[in-house]
């Protein structure tokens, strides 16, 4: 099992795509150099284009005899530099990076200031206007638990069941920094893009606090707030079994 | 005057140069683009290639008419993305940018784990052995007040008064990111990429905390540290006057 780091903005998401570059793509020609085999690699989710991890899983199997602690050295060397590998773990042969997910861990940043950062372009998402953060954070309060999120799925998606558990949202604030970090045991495609774009709606009063029940109730996406763009999206961790 | 922020990886540094791009220049051509007139901008410092700015101020002359408050979002419609004008003030007339500058801050930013950092490769030094950070912290003490800061300043600059005071140096630490922050008067060339090179050297216990004072002393360059790399080094503030 590897833990890898990448910066998404050059990269077409996760998952392989003909006529685009994709992390998996690069990962698994950097495995092809380095161990001399062809290797399939299984990803803890996918993520959309210019969307960032700081802990995403993925899993495959070898027979290479590099040693587990030495592979990221190896791989580091031939991978480009918006992918680093961060750890390598040997596991178990059935484990499965999507299928034994027990909690995932994203975090949505928001510039909130006038005028853009010239460092934030492709790393958060600019939104202009006051926010008021302390409503958001009591809206965070509505999202928690076990709730049926169909409201904060992307239409289009063919996903049946629809209910997730929300461990834990926090939001926090540092200078023109807002961050909302977001915990739970899986996600309906784009749902924690459009939880940030409903709880920025919610910030600038055009989504009352209490409103977001009435959104998960009535399970429609148009009464949800925008899909909020992917460059402020980082999958932060991903927890297995007890940990 | 404007305040600017700017992100130095495209740019040859602040100043004017021929045959490269500097911040000073694209500056230049966005006021002559807006006011309508050829307008030369006084930079509060030079900044070198690479080496980034968050609160740099630069002052010039203008006959326009635009009010000032609305002279950033001006100048920011024209700009590209990597260069940001934060606030725009009208001053006194015989105001200087550099001259008139009490203090400036500069941070210096080091991410310390094995591997670098996909998202830090142009805003932040890697350096992947063993920090002692408390050793750093305590070597700062050294640093502070008005010395002759001879042996930080790079060789071959012509500056002959070479006595600077500085303020304040502080280190602090999140995760793998350590932040040099240093405020003083005025700043020798090189001289706070001197510095925390110099103090990456006390945390890897190749220069011993109290030998500061020793290398103050000698005003020889080769008994500091390296000059860290410029994509580390950020412009934070500058004051002046009784701010």
């Amino acid at each position: 099992m590897l833990i890898v780091e990448y910066d998404g903005t050059c990269y077409h998401g996760w998952q392989r795509q003909q006529n685009a570059v994709t992390v998996q793509e690069v990962l698994e020609k950097a495995l092809q150099v380095i161990m001399k085999e062809d290797i399939a690699v299984t990803g803890c989710s996918r993520t959309d284009a210019g969307v960032h991890a700081r802990g995403f899983v993925c899993n495959f199997f070898t027979h290479t005899n590099i040693p587990a602690d030495r592979v990221p050295y190896a791989l580091n060397s031939v991978l480009p530099d918006d992918v680093v590998i961060l750890s390598c773990h040997h596991m178990q042969e059935d484990f499965h990076a999507r299928y034994h997910a027990r909690s995932k861990k994203y975090r949505y940043r928001i510039i909130n200031r006038t005028f853009p950062s010239p460092f934030e372009k492709h790393y958060a998402c600019h939104f202009p206007y006051a926010l008021d953060v302390d409503k958001m954070i009591k809206a965070t309060k509505f999202l928690e638990g076990q709730h049926d999120f169909r409201a904060f799925m992307a239409t289009g998606s063919m996903v049946k069941d629809t209910v997730r558990n929300i461990f834990e949202v926090s939001i926090t604030q540092n200078n023109a920094e807002i961050r909302i970090d977001i915990t739970g045991d899986g996600f309906l495609y784009n749902m924690v893009r459009i939880i940030a774009g409903t709880l920025i709606y919610v910030g600038i009063g055009k989504i009352g606090v209490s409103d977001i029940s009435e959104i998960i109730a009535c399970k429609d996406r148009k009464k949800a707030g925008i899909t909020a763009p992917p460059q402020g999206l980082y999958l932060m961790e991903v927890r297995y079994g007890d940990e």
